[in-house]
């Protein structure tokens, strides 16, 4: 019988708390209130799940915008332009056949760097954002962000050997999204972790970089990379360009590549504030020589389509014999979805003004924007308002990571338990109400520290925030 | 600047080959076809890629099954459901709605390891083809077999260390697909060849699986795994259920997992004679505790959904602590595409005799079938009638695998060139005629052969056959 002392140790040490214990635990009760004997035992009548920036999920239910399913729903099933023409507007219809004429069947395996045709809308729509020009043959097509951020970490992280004994090391944010932890974990790789700034809105200083470069260099590990996420997850911060050009010239001296997790770039609740600026402009603005990857994706943004596992990387001033390396790989296993790879044209070529489906686009875009940053704001007012809780108002991505401030029973409570205190927290969160949120030990913080990090998508936010409220305060009282 | 130094240096020997070379340099005629002034220069007006199992690329143009792209369709965009009615049967919308109330949107993520309602279809499929209890818990819905590959195999590999000195190896056929050499080279696994028997139909002989474990031991390599791919790729043969309890027990007796790429379990052109039967019925036939890992796809088959990137494997004999390991490391990477999870639903459970779409189905799924047979049947007979070639006719999948019997002076060419006689072989054909094939070295075969592997699935046989024919009698003539 196989047992996991048959096994890779390595795969032991990942961790992805995002769908973790509470999530499994969320999901062993969402099975439970289909149950009506079970369910009259919860104090709850829905599980939420707040852990996972998954917009279109039940229960959160944020609408699909109508101009990428009608595009989907052609390129599927193209003999409904004749069978169903009036369901759907001549715009939609007239991009259908652009893509069905370039890609043929959505059934047939594309070029495994994606369709060239859709790499160069997204070319287009990367030069008219930033003013520089992009390669298409610099882009990657992904089944989601995720993959190409696995991908380059695979490709960075030297394995150790007699011949190479400085373990590899990359340089992640904390608190920082998991999948990086759990990647690293994967290839042996070293997280070198520089902390973000929470009383400054969690802003990236390019000290605390230099800091844990410093430290790498005493660990007598060889740093490869630099990644940054930006809008942040799990903060929602946004980077100055001021900051960027610092985090660029650290690259430059260190021989960095630097990985830019920019998939929520389109999710801004304050733009004039807190705007974004890609990598990729500082970059060319600033004539330099390193190497980046960016990242974008379907998944999030208002488009959200998360199921459809479609994204993109573009490689800056990388060589073509990386380049050709890195097609290689991804030769391997195929290609990206069609699916996705259409939801990727889709998100980069929306409807034109005046064109058929512009408006309902305009109006169904706004509108998330809106309940967005509404949402934003009014959970953050509230939570602050709480005591021992501190919020930063999330400028950008789809996140509130509140921090805790936890009397000591909860920690002493916590520790018989094997859990840390934020942990506690959050499974009893999930048994009193339902929603399911991340401790903030999934992410990463200080010694000490208890965080969560919650999404913004709950429709019903009153009573949402309500029950999060009554919540903390008889969880406060308990311990107290 | 990174340089390719830079990298993990197992990525260099990384080898694709059915993407390598050859396709690139189709990739270039396709482009130069398009330009009047180039095409005119070449001695063919179409690039026919016949490297690939892609029966829905552009000038193979396999028709894609209605009732799966209807489906898809409905659950892109189900407002058709109301506004075009009339489009869809009943048994259609049916399953649409059915699918949907699991789902909700098909543009959340699912659970990882994919839809549990999916998951339930493709366990009855398993029950039913197999006359054994399946358990959905332990199946995983895949974005195509190629992840779930990368997925066992990376975990499967140990990393040699000073407490591991032996590096771990994982029996593979040859010829084999070179998913397997590839990923097996990403991971730094040891590949244990045992060679197929190619006078006897390429059939698989368990006294070659015991030599190359033998050689394994005296190399100080632990074998960790069996790879089986059957019905075979490149070969198209079929295993006979006595070889298949031989290999169990082998697994049994070396503590080996058994992975069984099974993906073109429904191709198959002589069934009576040479049927599939899957591994998952004879371990359990013969109630063995043998590690099983059985692969299948939507991607072959009569479908040829490839560019949906759906698929799924089974665990057989898994302790539930190594599913939770795997469901740690998919649920990294988030879920499946969920178009390729609903292709996974329809070719699972297709359309019953009565229903509304089961005489299409019917109608079109039998074209394909006897197209791909007659097909494979012609194409064998005729280069098995041209000189210095001698060609297995596959009982199944989509390939023939012919041996060529080169003189000696292209063995002489070929090495001024740098390359092996049957690349250069290949390389003279795509020039000569378009055809774009994969020679027999980037599948493996013994030292001082030559083949190569061409895909069945050419719509025009006879124009297509003919200048396979004319190229090769001239190939020989300018050698001879």
């Amino acid at each position: 019988m196989l047992t996991v002392d048959d096994l890779n140790p390595a795969i032991l040490n990942v961790q992805y708390a995002v769908r973790g214990e509470l999530a499994i635990k969320a999901e062993e009760f969402r099975e439970a209130l289909k149950d009506p004997n079970a369910s009259s035992l919860l104090p709850f009548s829905k599980v939420v799940s707040s852990n996972i920036g998954n917009p279109q999920q039940k229960g959160l239910d944020q609408p699909p915008i109508t101009f990428v399913r009608q595009v989907a729903a052609l390129t599927e099933y193209p003999e409904l332009i004749s069978t169903a023409k009036d369901a759907f507007p001549a715009d939609v219809i007239e991009r259908a056949q652009e893509l069905l004429a370039e890609i043929g069947s959505i059934g047939a395996y594309s070029h495994s760097q994606g369709v060239s045709f859709i790499r160069k809308s997204v070319a287009r729509f990367i030069e008219e954002r930033d003013g520089y020009p992009s390669n298409p043959n610099h882009i990657f097509l992904t089944a989601g962000a995720s993959f190409g951020v696995t991908l380059l970490i695979q490709m960075l992280i030297k394995p150790v050997t007699p011949n190479n004994p400085s373990p590899s090391g990359i340089l992640i944010p904390i608190p920082q999204y998991p999948l990086y932890t759990a990647t690293l974990a994967q290839f042996s790789g070293t997280p070198l972790p520089y902390y973000l700034d929470e009383p400054k809105g969690w802003s990236t200083s390019p000290a605390e970089v230099k800091a844990a470069l410093a430290e790498a260099k005493k660990k007598g590990v060889t740093p490869k990379a630099l990644v940054i996420i930006n809008p942040g997850n799990p903060t929602g911060a946004l980077l100055d360009e001021k900051t960027q050009e610092e985090l660029v010239k650290l690259c430059e001296e260190h021989n960095l590549v630097l990985l830019a997790d920019e998939v929520y770039q389109s999710n801004l609740h304050r733009a004039q504030e807190a705007p974004f600026t890609s990598f990729k402009k500082i970059v060319r603005r600033m004539n330099s020589p390193v190497g980046l990857v960016s990242y974008h994706s379907t998944s999030k943004g208002v488009t959200g389509e998360c199921g459809r596992r479609g994204g993109y990387f573009e490689c800056t001033n990388f060589p073509d014999e990386i380049i050709a390396l890195i097609y290689k790989m991804v030769s391997v296993v195929l290609c990206p979805p069609l699916s996705g790879q259409i939801g990727v044209d889709t998100m980069v070529r929306p409807p034109k003004p005046g064109s058929p489906s512009y408006d309902l686009w305009k109006k169904e875009t706004d509108a998330t924007h809106a309940a967005l940053a509404s949402r934003t704001q009014t959970m953050a007012k509230r939570l602050n308002a709480l005591p021992g809780v501190s919020c930063v108002e999330s400028p950008g991505a789809l996140y509130l990571f509140p921090s805790l401030y936890l009397p000591e029973k909860v920690i002493e409570e916590a520790k018989k338990q094997g859990k840390k205190a934020d942990e506690l927290y959050a499974m009893d969160l999930l048994k009193a109400t339902g929603i399911c949120v991340v401790p903030g030990s999934g992410f990463g913080q200080r010694e000490g520290e208890a965080h969560y990090r919650l999404t913004c998508l709950c429709p019903g936010v009153e009573e949402y925030i309500s029950a999060l409220e009554n919540f903390h305060l008889s969880f406060m009282k308990k311990y107290e």
